[in-house]
């Protein structure tokens, strides 16, 4: 049976058919909107497309499930919607009004988890925790199968949670949330960071002078040529983010543990070095049991696969 | 229908025949003996001696539920135990082969949460995160009303998760874990070296100018007869906890947070600061749940309703 899944972002909608597999079957795509009507419009039209396309009625799919950013209630209500500005925008009543299926919803973050663990890197372990490294560093927490929310559905905000009391401040009002160490964003302060006071870094070739144009990748590809700056930058990531996954085993002891988002498609080199670090600081490292460390392999697509498996919960 | 609970414990054990409503009815209580074998006996014993006491038989009890501290594996071994040098200990089943009943285990810090949730200062809350303050920092996590020990049952090590980065070596192997910063070990150490900077702070006269008098009452006692020493070294310790507090609220989203272990017995006085300083610093204040934040009640009956409420799981 199909099934629909949406990916809001914060640049565009993209809306797929499922198959039982986690096969995009078929997608549409629509850009994103300032006002949540004209978002929900737009969800409508290319689902009713979609539907349309392939010659099926609603009431043959298994439903609608749905990944998006912000704070969600249990409810369905997208009560914030990062940069768009929406307040309590009531999505999942308004669809379920308009389409009478089952319509689910759950943050980006525990959609790309749940897509990992049932159709990826990890679809052979019960238990699954990931960190999401974008803009902000989100959190996916799967026990036994199961998307595990926290209470009210507000929970596993992994990304915010104390590496270093007191320091980077961190746009959620704390002070040195993971987040504000293993995000992109972070990277690339700290890339930025690390040009600025050498000026002689391979890293300024690669971004042709231009420290604007600094991205997640600068220090990564600079340390693969030997860059020692680039290096450092690159082995205090590691650092910052292996504490940040052992913080995690240690709380829920998942079979695997996945690192996603674009800095997730350095691969081996990156999971080789997390690896390490791991298994040299790992608390109770003797009896406790080991998880494994992957990239994320869905890429884009997790967020649709994802929304789709909201159903299989 | 009575349960048996029993508290295994660095020093004792202590056997508790508990009724259905968290109540001890009877204890008995047996030193702690360095190898397995006697430990077991004695535990024998005193499960004989109540049952005898009581007039019923095994038959007529529940279960055993056991909290113990230590490294243990889902089948009921004590794979280690700390102080006493045990590896691989056949607890769980050596008793089942015994007494023919359901025996569960547990380490300390799940089983005083439990009991926390089920009977104490926790128990109108479905979802409970508790800290155990003691030599160490422990962790327990109710969800739903159920026990969430992590995967193979090891996780929830909430102690050793990271606050300061590279900070104070932990006897985990990592630096700077929550157990390095809000164990009474580390409180004591905090207050000594405060009280080594300021040869004038009250402290002194509180422990006859003897420092290896130094507890975890030390600098909360002095704190509230204005000793400024005192007050700065409660102040900070309230921000460790306080900021591992809302790492848990993050991740988990409890109705309720308890602190547990010796230094709950500062009542109010702590949990005002604390309540206070997490009020201030909140991710997603605005919209996320806000768990109430309780001292624990039950002390050291703890342990063994806490045990004797494994069977309810």
């Amino acid at each position: 049976m199909l099934s629909i899944g949406i990916d809001i972002g914060g640049m565009s909608i993209k809306i797929g058919l499922v198959d039982e597999n986690g096969k995009i079957v078929d997608i549409a795509r629509e850009k994103i909107a300032d006002s949540f009507e004209k978002v929900l419009a737009g969800i409508e039209k290319q689902i009713d497309f979609l539907l349309s396309k392939n010659n099926i009625t609603i009431d043959k799919v298994k439903g609608i499930g749905i990944g998006c950013p912000g704070m969600l209630s249990k409810d369905g209500i997208v009560e914030v919607f990062p940069n768009l500005g929406w307040k309590n925008a009531p999505l999942v009543p308004l669809l379920k009004d308009r389409y009478k299926t089952e319509v689910r919803i759950s943050n980006d973050a525990n959609v790309a988890t749940l897509a990992e663990a049932y159709y990826g890197v990890a679809k052979d372990y019960n238990d699954v925790v990931m960190f999401t490294l974008g803009t902000g560093v989100g959190g996916g927490v799967v026990i036994d199968k199961k998307l595990f929310e926290g209470g009210d559905k507000k929970g596993t905000e992994l990304g915010h949670t104390t590496l270093i009391l007191g320091g980077v401040p961190c746009k959620c009002g704390r002070r040195g949330c993971l987040e504000s160490y293993v995000s992109a964003t972070a990277l690339i302060r700290q890339t930025k960071a690390a040009m600025n006071k050498d000026p002689k870094s391979k890293m300024w070739d690669f971004v042709g002078g231009d420290i604007e144009k600094v991205d997640g990748r600068t220090a990564f590809e600079c340390s693969k040529t030997g860059d020692k700056t680039a290096i450092k930058v690159i082995n205090k990531f590691v650092a910052y983010l292996s504490d940040g996954i052992m913080n995690m085993l240690n709380i829920f002891r998942p079979q695997a543990f996945i690192i996603g988002g674009g800095i997730s498609g350095q691969g081996d080199y990156l999971i080789d070095k997390v690896k390490k670090y791991c298994k040299k600081y790992h608390y109770g490292y003797e009896n406790a049991p080991k998880a494994e460390i992957f990239a994320a392999k869905l890429g884009n697509d997790a967020g649709i696969i994802g929304a789709a498996a909201l159903l299989n919960q």
